[in-house]
């Protein structure tokens, strides 16, 4: 197999662990798009376009037959769906379903902007919208902002980018982290789901709840105005939310003030949080 | 990251599940080195030299953080000793504890022979000596055939070579199935490991037991004939054990005599066998 001619490889790999990152009822086949399209999220962060995975199912012989076929047949289709190649793969018995997905990406002439690249008076924008995804279902069957991603990297040359899984709360911290920088966050800023509301409440699942598979990027003020008016961003939803500042840690503001948001929800962290 | 120029790659991906394929109570730098040394396997399988590895843990938290360092600090070095980059990897929380590693690698001038290539007329060859792999403690640290699987694929031509990680008698049908061809494996011949004897229990032991990791290959007799002198393969050990029939089926020969050898042991496939 040759790797595309030229072209950076991006590699990103993630699991799905039933009970953990989904529920123990989920059909084989959500399973399976989850585990593609969380992996594919990574990439998108990345602003690269999927080429080719590999995955394994470790799963207790109990699951039977019929559930390995729906699985693997789900996958593939998915996979198809997003036009990467399913390259290799491993199955083995085991005592609980552990999933796993590693995709290898193209990326563009603009490189993978990383999450440490975020200065002082960067503006933080996110697509999309926050909050209330487990309850919709939609953490089932996040979409994977490939284009989007892409964009923002090729045309809007992202300071920092990454995907929000476990909510901008505990995701946006990492970032900030890995730029040595803080930000501030305008509450009334925050694209908030549908059946969300602009109060305590609604702050609190639109930042702690994660599985949105957001983009969260960091852009100077001049590219985050142009990118503002990209159809592209324009029809997923393109927002504003603050800013990033060279005091360390992350503050919430309401009517510029500071806001105390604690963290509920829970996470996905093998050492919790 | 930039792909060796030039080079077509080759994937392989790998898991390690505690209580299926190592005993519960083996140490976190012996799942690792485990874990490593089984994927760089398939990759020497393949005559291809490793380049990168992502990797995953899915642990119980229980485990504990002294657990994880171990097991992350036995993993990075093991990566260093065979000269692969770790690029990227994730970890979870997770009722059992599941590893995955996936490792990139760099093919040669010839590229992987697959299982599919081999023809009647071709002599079966392995490396090394078979069975009690798991008695003796050294399914724990497989050694992956890297320097010697390139060199039966860009000196010697292999035709199909896989490495023997379930036992001749589950994996070398496989090579058949693949190829459409049959074989006889004469008993008489195989390298049996110290300690067992050439009889039908050290027959059974050394075809049926697994864990192995030694190279099958095929090569065309002459190829076989000069590989036999080559050093690099004599130091390991290196033996002709059979030949590829074009009469389907896998037959055990004794003193020209087929020889009934029931398959004892077990499997690590998802189905059994």
């Amino acid at each position: 197999m040759n790797p595309p001619t030229g072209a950076p490889l991006l590699v990103s790999t993630d699991q799905l662990v039933l009970g953990v990152h989904a529920e123990e009822d989920v059909s084989p086949g959500q399973l399976a798009r989850k585990l593609l399209r969380r992996t594919l999220s990574d990439l998108a962060a990345a602003g690269a376009q999927p080429w080719a995975v590999t995955w394994t199912i470790a799963a207790p012989r109990e699951k039977g037959q019929a559930w390995m076929k729906r699985l693997a047949r789900a996958f593939l289709e998915e996979a198809e769906n997003f036009g990467c190649s399913v390259i290799g793969g491993d199955i083995s018995n085991s005592p609980a379903v552990v999933l796993t997905c590693t995709a290898l990406g193209k990326e563009g002439r603009r490189r993978n902007p990383g999450r440490g690249g975020a200065k002082a008076g960067d503006w933080l924008c996110v697509t999309g919208r926050l909050g209330g995804a487990v309850q919709s279902g939609r953490h089932l069957k996040p979409e994977p902002r490939l284009t989007e991603g892409r964009a923002l990297v090729q045309r809007y040359r992202a300071k920092a980018m990454m995907d929000l899984s476990d909510g901008l709360a505990r995701d946006l911290p990492r970032l900030l982290e890995a730029s040595e920088v803080g930000a501030q966050i305008e509450l009334d800023a925050l694209p908030l789901s549908r059946g969300l509301k602009h109060n305590h409440e609604g702050w609190q699942a639109a930042v702690g709840e994660g599985e949105d598979y957001e983009l969260l990027v960091a852009l100077r003020p001049g590219q985050a105005k142009r990118a503002l008016q990209d159809p592209l961003l324009k029809r997923i939803g393109f927002h504003i939310i603050g800013e990033i500042t060279a005091e360390r840690g992350l503050r919430w503001l309401l009517d510029a003030k500071e806001y105390t948001l604690p963290l509920v929800g829970w996470g996905h962290d093998w050492n919790g949080s």
